[in-house]
C-alpha cells in the first residue's frame, strides 16, 4: 500500500470508526452469534494474490462486526469498563504508523523517555509518592507475574543465579485472598511456587482479606519451617470490588519480611479522585502495585502500569545484556526491556500522552465521579425495591445484585438469575456478566463505559425489572437502546 | 473527543503518517539526541485542563520525532527488519477503534475466531502440518517463556499442581546454544530452573548447535542423576542467523524425552519461501515453535506466533476459570486466555488479516526474495573487496562483516570497527548495529526493511567503504539518503 493509497483508505477507516462510535447503540451489545459461525464464513486458506482493500473493509462489516461485543457501547455493563477514548485511538495510530521498536534506549530514545514521563504523570495523578518508578506492561496478569518473580528472588537471595526454585527446602509461600483475581494464582503457579504453597487467606463479610488471619497463617507456616515470601492484596476485587485493608496487610508484611504486591488493576483508576484514596490507605508500604489505565480510566488496551519502589531489584531479576543491545549510553539511560518479560516494545506511552493531554486530569475526574454517582443512584433504587437485593457494598462503580422472588432459593434461584440476565444479553439491549458469590449466581453491573449516562443506567434498571419480574416474555426488551 | 472531531483529527493523523512514510528518508535514520534530552523538553506534571489536539500534534513533530530512530527507513539495517506495512497500520487502527477485549470467546467471538483463522493461514504459509495449533503472543520472549513453562510441567508431571519447582531434586535442566537469544536464558531463569541448570551447548564453526555435543551433555547429566527437560533450537540466531540442525536435535530430544522448542523468531518469516524450508528441516519433531510476523514478514508489532502440537497440555498449564468468565459456550470454543499469560487480549488478528489480504502471499514471497537477493549481492561485493571480510555464512538476509586493515588486530581492530559504524550511525545516512562474535566486535547488516531496494544497499556499501577506508573524515557521508 503506497502512502497515497493509505491516505485514501485511511480516511475511510477513520470515518468508519467515527460512524461506528456515533451509532454504536444500534448494535446488539452482546454478539448474537454461535460458536464457529464467524470462522465458517472466512476462507480456510490465505489469498495468493492481493485483494482490494474495499473487499477487506466490506468483510469487516459483513462478517466480523456481527461477531463483536460492543465494549464501547453506553449499554455495556459487563466485566469492567475498558474505555478506548478516541484521542487514545489516535495516539495508538501514531505509534503503529511510526512502526518503531523500543529494544533499548538507542533504538528509539523517545519511546523510553516518554514512557518515563507519562508513568510519572500517572504516579502523581493517583497520589503516589516520588519513591515509586513505573513501567508499562501489557496486562495486570503480566504485572502480577513480574511482582511474584521479584518476590521470589528477594526471598531466595537470587536463587535464579544458582539453583533456581529447585533449590527446594524450605519452600517459599504466597498469600492472597480467595477473592483475588485468577491471575494471582496463575502467576504463583507459573512462577513455580506450586499450588501447595499458595495460601488463600479468609475474608470478612465484605469479601476483604482479614489481616489477622493472614498474620496467624504466616506464623503457623513459619512455625512449620516454611518461608512466607509474598502477599498480594487487592484494591477492588473483580467480583465485588472488595477492598483489602492495605495498611494492615502492609504492617503484617513488614513484620515478617514479605513482599507486598497490590493488585489495583481495576480500582487504581479511582485513585485520581482524592476522595477515593482512603481505599488504598497504606499503599506506600507496598513493594509493587499494578493499575490498568486500559480499564476504567480509558487508555486503549493494552496499557497496564506496574510500579515498584526498588527498580534496581526489578532490573536484576529481569535483565539481559547481549552485545548487540549494548551501546555507549547504557549507563545513563533506562533499558525498559529489563523492567519486564518482552524484549521488544511498542511506543505505548503515546496513547497515554494523547489521552491525558486531550482530556486533562479535571475531565477524567469528572467522568469517574459521574460513574460513581450513577452507581450510587442504582444502588439506592435496588435497595428501595422489594425482592431486589444488593449482595455487597458498593465502594466504587460495580453492583452485585439479585432478584429474589419469595420462595425461590438454591438451584432454582440460580436458574432464575441466569435466566433473566441471559434474556437481557440475548435481547441485545445491554450486556451484564453473572458471577458467583458464596457459591450462588448473582449479576454484576459494572458501570463506567465512556458514553454511559444516567439515562442508560435507568434504561438498564427498567430492562432488569422487566426481565426478572415479568419473566421469559421479555417484555420491555424489544426497545431499541438510545445512544 | 467527539466522533466529529475524531473524523477531522483522524484525517490529519492519517495524512501525517502518509507524509512521514513518504519522506522518511529525510530523517537521520538513527536518532541524534542525547540521554535525557527528550524528557527535559516535556512538562514534569500532567495537564489539569484539556489541551488542543493541534498542540499535541505539534509537539509530536517538534519534541518526539527527533527522538525516533526510523525503523521503517530504507536505510535501516540495524537489529532486524520490523516492518509495519501501511495495510497493517489500518488493521491495527480498526482494532483500537473497536476497543473490544477478548477475555473469553463470548466477550468478542470474532476476536477468537479470526485469530484461529489467521494463525492457521500462517501455518499453511510456512509449510507446517495441520498437527500444529497457533496463538498470537506479544513477543518471542513471552512465547519462549510459555514454552519452557510447558516443558517444565511436562517433565515434572504437573508439579505446579503440587509443590511446584520447589519439589526440588532431581533438578530439571534446559539446553540451548551459546548463540541462542538472550530471551532463552531469561525464560529459563524466570521459569525457575536456575542458572546452574541452564546448559550452553557448544556450537560449530558456523555458530550452529552441535547435536552430538547436546547428546553427550544429556547423557552425562542423566548419569549424574539430573533430569534433562527441554532443549531450545534456534533457526536463525540473532547475531549471525546461524541455523541449528533441528532434525538432528529433534532426534536427540525424542530419544531422551525432552521438550523441543524452536526459536524461529526472525527466520520463521523466510519459511513462506519453499526454498528456505530446508533450514528448519525436521521441524515436525518439535513440541513448540515461535515465529514473529512483526519482524521481517511485516505485521506491525506486536505479533508473535506461538505454535504447539499439544494444545491441551498448553491449556492445562495456563488455564484459569473463574465464574465471571464462564459461559454456556465454554465447551465448544477456544479460550485464548488459557493459551498464554495475559487475560485480556487486543484484536491483534485484524492486522495480520489486513496485511495478508492486501498483499497476498505471492507479493510477500517476492519481497523476501528481493531481500535475499540484495544480501547475496552485498556478500559478493564484500568478498570481492580487499580488507573486507564476511565473518559468517549468509543463509538469509543478515551479513556479519568487518573491515580489517593490515596490521590492525585485537582492541585496535575493535576500536576501528566501532569507530566506522558509529560514524555512519551519527551521520544519519544509515543505521547499523555492531555486535560481538567470538569476543570481537563486528558489524551486522540486516537487510529487509519494506522500502529497501538495491540502490539503498549499494549506497550503504559506498558509505561503509568511505567510513572505514577513509577514516574519521567522514567523507561521502554528508550525502542525503535517497528514498
Ligand atoms: C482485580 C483485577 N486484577 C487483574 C485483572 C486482570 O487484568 P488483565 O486483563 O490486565 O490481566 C482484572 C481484570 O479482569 C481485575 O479486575
Ligand atoms: C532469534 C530471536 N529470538 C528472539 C528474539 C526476541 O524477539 P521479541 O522482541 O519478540 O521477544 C529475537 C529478536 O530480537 C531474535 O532474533
Amino acid at each position: 500500500m503506497t502512502p497515497e493509497e493509505f491516505r485514501r483508505r485511511g480516511h475511510q477507516v477513520i470515518d468508519w470508526i467515527a460512524d461506528y462510535r456515533e451509532h454504536i447503540a444500534r448494535h446488539p451489545v452482546m454478539a448474537q452469534v454461535s460458536p464457529g459461525e464467524i470462522r465458517a464464513r472466512l476462507p480456510a486458506a490465505p489469498p495468493e494474490q492481493p485483494e482490494d482493500m474495499a473487499a477487506v473493509l466490506a468483510d469487516l462489516d459483513r462478517i466480523l462486526l456481527p461477531g463483536i461485543s460492543h465494549w464501547q457501547s453506553p449499554r455495556f455493563f459487563g466485566y469492567f469498563p475498558a474505555n478506548a477514548p478516541l484521542a487514545g485511538v489516535l495516539g495508538d495510530l501514531v505509534s503503529t504508523g511510526l512502526g518503531v521498536i523500543g529494544l533499548s534506549w538507542q533504538s528509539g530514545p523517545a519511546i523510553t523517555e516518554l514512557e518515563e514521563v507519562v508513568t510519572d504523570w500517572m504516579r502523581q495523578m493517583v497520589g503516589l509518592s516520588p519513591a515509586w518508578s513505573g513501567v508499562i506492561q501489557d496486562t495486570a496478569s503480566t504485572s502480577t507475574l513480574v511482582a511474584l518473580l521479584c518476590a521470589r528472588e528477594r526471598a531466595s537471595g537470587y536463587a535464579m543465579a544458582r539453583g533456581g526454585m529447585q533449590e527446594g527446602a524450605p519452600p517459599l509461600l504466597v498469600y492472597a485472598s480467595a477473592e483475588s483475581h485468577s491471575s494471582v494464582g496463575k502467576a504463583a503457579l507459573l512462577a513455580g511456587f506450586g499450588r501447595d504453597h499458595l495460601r488463600l487467606v479468609p475474608t470478612d463479610a465484605r469479601q476483604a482479606m482479614r489481616p489477622e488471619a493472614l498474620a496467624a497463617m504466616i506464623e503457623a507456616d513459619r512455625a512449620d519451617g516454611l518461608r512466607p515470601a509474598a502477599v498480594v492484596a487487592t484494591t477492588g476485587t473483580t467480583a465485588t470490588t472488595a477492598i483489602d485493608p492495605v495498611g494492615a496487610i502492609a504492617a503484617v508484611a513488614a513484620r515478617h519480611g514479605l513482599w507486598l504486591h497490590v493488585d489495583a488493576a481495576m480500582a487504581g483508576s479511582a485513585m485520581i479522585l482524592p476522595e477515593c484514596r482512603p481505599l488504598w490507605e497504606g499503599i506506600e508500604g507496598a513493594d509493587s502495585l499494578v493499575l490498568n489505565p486500559h480499564k476504567w480510566l480509558g487508555v486503549p488496551f493494552d496499557s497496564s502500569l506496574y510500579y515498584v519502589r526498588d527498580p534496581e531489584h526489578l532490573v536484576r531479576v529481569m535483565s539481559t545484556n547481549p552485545s548487540y543491545l549494548q551501546s555507549a549510553t547504557d549507563g545513563q539511560v533506562k533499558s525498559l526491556r529489563d523492567w519486564g518479560i518482552p524484549l521488544g516494545r511498542r511506543f505505548r506511552a503515546l496513547k497515554i500522552w494523547f489521552v491525558l493531554r486531550e482530556q486533562g486530569v479535571a475531565a477524567l475526574r469528572a467522568r469517574l465521579r459521574r460513574d460513581l454517582e450513577n452507581a450510587r443512584w442504582l444502588a439506592s433504587e435496588v435497595q428501595a425495591t422489594p425482592q431486589w437485593r444488593l449482595l455487597a457494598p458498593v465502594p466504587l462503580q460495580t453492583l452485585c445484585l439479585r432478584h429474589e422472588p419469595p420462595g425461590l432459593a438454591g438451584a432454582a434461584l440460580d436458574a432464575h438469575t441466569l435466566g433473566w440476565a441471559g434474556r437481557i444479553n440475548r435481547s441485545g439491549a445491554a450486556y451484564l456478566t453473572p458471577a458467583q458469590l458464596d457459591g450462588r449466581w448473582m449479576v454484576r453491573v459494572s458501570i463506567g463505559a465512556e458514553p454511559t449516562e444516567r439515562a442508560d443506567v435507568a434504561a438498564l434498571w427498567r430492562a432488569m425489572r422487566a426481565a426478572a419480574e415479568e419473566g421469559p416474555g421479555e417484555a420491555g426488551l424489544g426497545e431499541a437502546p438510545a445512544g
